[in-house]
């Protein structure tokens, strides 16, 4: 396998366009030469096979989803309370405006991954083992709430994102800012009780 | 065009299963005919076009997840508090597992939606109506909670059948049914205050 290691983020990267672009089935050796502007026969050299070119773009989004480590510093200075929590939760959604490709891609992925046994593992691995880390951090760092609040947390974002970025409209006034305050205000337990 | 409606019927069921299958990328007039097992042609008779199949699968897929009014009518003479509306979760949470072609196919055609502009609207204005009608249900029938407690109650469900559908593993031991019941505890006002 070549192992040039911009180039291969290329591919990956191109991968990701196609899949939010033309869905799972588009997703073909060619299409990702072209997509990458690079000759015929270059995304062979860098992935073994389709599985292996799902997985490590699964892998890629992971990382283009991560939150900017600069960022993430100066949020946590604060109090770790509900305010800081809706903040996070801003930072997300930003995240993933900024990223559609990203996350449509990786709805791609998801419904691949009911047709793909050895998609599903490889995706079930890397997404439980983020939610089981955020779920760490929050109770470490001593948040408002449990393990179900993260969990709940995180399956109400999930939904709000799901919305947002395929039928943004079907919310309509309900826009995802206020939603995310009412959200966090609603599920995590009230600091003064 | 043509007009035997169980035949209609037939056609926008194979639809379902094909896009669940192949993805929006697969459907087409010839594998939704080999699919329902009639002869080539056939599709091409019942919709004007591949968009038109697009929109009246989407309008079948809504048809095919409401509820059984039989069932509905049982579970409403309860009283209008936090159990009912658990009870209605669990239901729509069962239907969405007896019919994960239909919900599944959903996904395909939110996704195909960020495509087409035509789709986008169509499934905007189903999915808009049916949130509205929801809000207006809850409040007009005395459940506790308000407007916004209704579209978190949306989103957070919509993440979890998504997430339970696509890579049921992620939640472990935090099982649906469970995560049902302290969403809504949690969402939903406390009776007693």
């Amino acid at each position: 396998m070549a192992q040039n290691p911009t180039r291969r983020a290329a591919l990956t990267d191109a991968a990701i366009d196609v899949l939010a672009r033309e869905g799972a089935r588009g997703l073909t050796f060619r299409a990702v030469d072209v997509q990458a502007g690079v000759p015929a026969g270059t995304a062979s050299n860098y992935f073994a096979n389709r599985d292996d070119l799902l997985h490590q773009t699964a892998r890629h989004i992971h990382h283009r989803l991560t939150p900017d480590p600069t960022v993430l510093t100066e949020l946590l200075r604060a109090p770790r309370d509900r305010a800081l929590v809706t903040a996070l939760m801003h930072d997300l959604m930003r995240r993933i405006a900024d990223d559609r490709a990203g996350y449509l891609a990786m709805l791609e992925l998801r419904l691949e991954a009911t047709r793909r046994p050895e998609l599903r593992a490889e995706l079930t691995g890397t997404i439980r083992d983020e939610l089981e880390a955020n779920i760490a951090y929050h109770l470490g760092e001593g948040f408002p709430g449990d393990r179900r609040t993260v969990v709940l947390l995180y399956l109400a974002m999930t939904g709000l994102i799901v919305e947002h970025l395929t039928l943004p409209e079907v919310l309509g006034s309900d826009g995802p800012a206020a939603l995310i305050d009412s959200l966090v205000e609603r599920l995590l337990p009230d600091p003064a009780v």
